[in-house]
């Protein structure tokens, strides 16, 4: 596989291109911070969450899940310390009005969009989207949009655990949409108004959460290796007190070497007891754990690690993306774990014409698509389209051609090898599952 | 399986006791028209949709999914003139200040609140919950929640149809949540301020919609069987004209018979070509579709079945509920499809004392959670972890017993049958897996 650095250009380009990631109302000029997944996108993101949600829930005796609103009562967020805390610094040019972040921007510097140095002073800006409910605009209807998913497990942590009564140490997991107003947005899907987290909140006893806490590291780390994700792109940075949020007593983030830099993937939190303290102060509702043994009510500690399915998916896209020179041109790959591509086979009559052929292809599609994500492509060269779908990521292409129609035997392409075999036309839906389950390989 | 209609009362209870659904913000006292789903209620709901998107688009050849924004570019909203209509009249009580939708409530009576009569004009009032984006408030940065996820559906209809080449009659399908201001909520989670849809848009040749409309009604009604949903508890009620949405040349709605009254479950709409002619008027982007053959450019008509997750949900877990009067007392039992039970299968050590019991079952759990959703438990008699299994509807319970560690046998026992058999424990995951694979019958 080439090593060289993938552009965004290009990858946007094939993004848009193959119906991966569209510009959220393009016709109408575009929204910043806001993307609209495709028929390729949806599939991908599905199938990382669903692979996230397999291997951090259902695989797991410890851990359930919770799929809480969006909105909530505005008082959780007045407890947590969001409403007046949730802010990033913001700073403008008075100049031509753009605005930034102060804290990535360097303020003895001139404004880089006029050119001029006029800077305002800086103000904290709440990053949390209002909206108001019911039918009057008034401060006692104000609600916002989350500006991450774990708050509700806290809220509800005493009702998961009543309704499980899962034993420490266990963890209550979520995949949700999350809004904020980010001053600044960009570098495609990496930062977003509207963006998709995969959260664990893993509650354990207070002088477990140190042991914990690196075991989810190693363990995110690793789930990140058996989906191809090279150790050498990632790096763990470990925040220094003065850097952490208010809550944390730990922090590391799991960066990726993205091409427009490095940056976070994948944050690790010890919150302490934070937030259950928090709630339990404002609504007068004990969030604590009773252990029927020893007899002994306490607060647990929370570790979080916590992912974007968006920054997933372009970590996914970015480690799966490849250029090969051949014959005919460039070949480009996505060298997607077969676990996460969008389409799991390509059934290809080799020619189209030939009614025989065609009419077994279909068979075979008919029977693939009631169990798998297949495709079936009758257009062009044969050459032509293995190309396209391994320009989407389809670990296996099905041909059938004309030793077809005299032993029944199909070839199966590999993307990665593309290495082919001849297996009977019969046995080629359960060879792809059986390959589905398989570990596989990120091609060197 | 009793006839008896099920108490909302009694299902509210069980879903919150068991886990399923939890009111929203609970410890603050609530928040009207958002829920949170528990441990069972996210399981089930995500094998509702995963249920519809594969029957509705993994399965066909003819849809293709799309993954968009909640937000967008208010312009979206303004085209298709839901700034200005996407409204419901509301009338106050002068005197209590309670608010009702105007069309739900008879004003020549008195106020169901205060029961006086003194009630305010009839306004209009927009549903679409709006926020604003990027650091100042101002009307240029208006936005709004969608209150239907269909509008950008059409709005990448050409980026769609371009990246997959697709032919008409051709769909595209989306699973997300939709948001909506409703003046008045309730009925638990029948009617709601956040809600998730589950919505297709058929693109069809203008002269074929009535074909497809009719197509597409079938089809809805065949899937709600599939799942066990009876049709003696389904109604078909077509709009009269005057009654129709104003994109809308017909609309049926598939209504069910809930507890608290006939309600909407699911909608079918031939939305002609107003969608996408407004988008095209107002964006000055052509959304039409070229036929490669005919070389003829046209404006396909929607046809739309769009039915909630929420309501889904409901149904299923309606339909499912059952009481059986036993020697026990009252057995509870939900009668989902195996398909929709968010456990599949229970592993049960007869005897918790017995360490080898414990071990093989132990065993045999682990082997299972490694390919579906499964629960481990050893506390109790093993009559009331089964009929623990029942209340949350897990179709097999996997019996671990003194004759295992004979002969290697172990019982399944089948939550509607009652009935037990034998089956060697190495076989069970693929029998599950068989059993998962058939059609199902709701029990009479």
């Amino acid at each position: 596989m080439a090593t060289a650095p993938v552009s965004m250009e290009k990858l946007v380009s094939l993004c848009k291109r193959r119906g991966f990631v569209f510009q959220s109302s393009e016709i109408y000029g575009g929204f910043n911070g806001v993307w609209d997944y495709g028929p390729l996108g949806v599939e991908l993101r599905n199938n990382i969450k669903a692979a996230w949600w397999k291997d951090f829930v259902h695989r797991r005796e410890d851990v359930v899940g919770l799929d809480s609103g969006i909105l909530a009562s505005p008082r959780v967020w007045e407890a947590i310390g969001h409403v007046e805390h949730f802010t990033d610094p913001l700073v403008e040019c008075r100049n031509c009005n753009s605005r930034f972040r102060a804290d990535q921007i360097d303020l003895n510097k001139n404004c880089p969009t006029c050119g001029k140095k006029d800077w305002t002073d800086i103000r904290q800006f709440n990053t949390m989207f209002k909206t108001h409910v019911g039918p009057v605009e008034d401060t006692a209807s104000i609600a916002y949009l989350r500006p991450e998913t774990c708050q509700a497990i806290f809220t509800n942590f005493k009702l998961v655990q009543g309704a499980t009564r899962k034993k420490l140490p266990f963890g209550i997991a979520q995949i949700g949409k999350a809004f904020r107003n980010e001053i600044t947005t960009g570098n495609f899907i990496f930062r977003l108004r509207e963006l998709e987290q995969m959260e664990l909140e893993y509650f354990v006893r207070p002088g477990e959460a140190e042991r914990w806490f690196n075991y989810w590291l190693e363990h995110d780390l690793s789930w990140l290796a058996s989906l191809g994700v090279r150790r050498s792109m990632l790096h763990l940075y470990e925040h220094p007190e003065t850097e952490r949020a208010f809550y944390s007593a730990r922090t590391i983030d799991i960066e990726y070497d993205f091409p427009f830099g490095r940056g976070e993937l994948w944050g690790l939190a010890n919150r302490t007891d934070y937030d259950l303290t928090k709630h339990t102060k404002s609504s007068g509702e004990e969030l604590e754990y009773f252990d029927d043994e020893t007899k002994e009510h306490l607060v647990p500690y929370v570790v979080e690690p916590s992912v974007g399915v968006d920054r997933m998916m372009l970590v996914a896209l970015l480690e799966a993306y490849d250029e090969q020179p051949d014959k005919e041109g460039i070949r480009t790959v996505l060298h997607l774990h077969p676990r996460l591509a969008p389409v799991k086979a390509a059934v290809l009559p080799l020619v189209r014409k030939d009614e025989g052929l065609v009419k077994k292809a279909r068979t075979i599609y008919d029977e693939l698509r009631a169990e798998l994500p297949v495709q079936y492509d009758e257009t062009s060269t044969v050459g032509r389209r293995y190309r396209r779908q391994d320009e989407i990521g389809t670990p296996w292409c099905v041909t059938v051609d004309g030793q077809t129609l005299e032993d029944g035997t199909v070839t199966i392409r590999d993307r990665d090898s593309m290495e082919q075999g001849r297996f009977p036309a019969d046995e080629v839906l359960s060879e792809l599952q059986r390959r589905l389950r398989q570990p596989w390989t990120r091609p060197e």
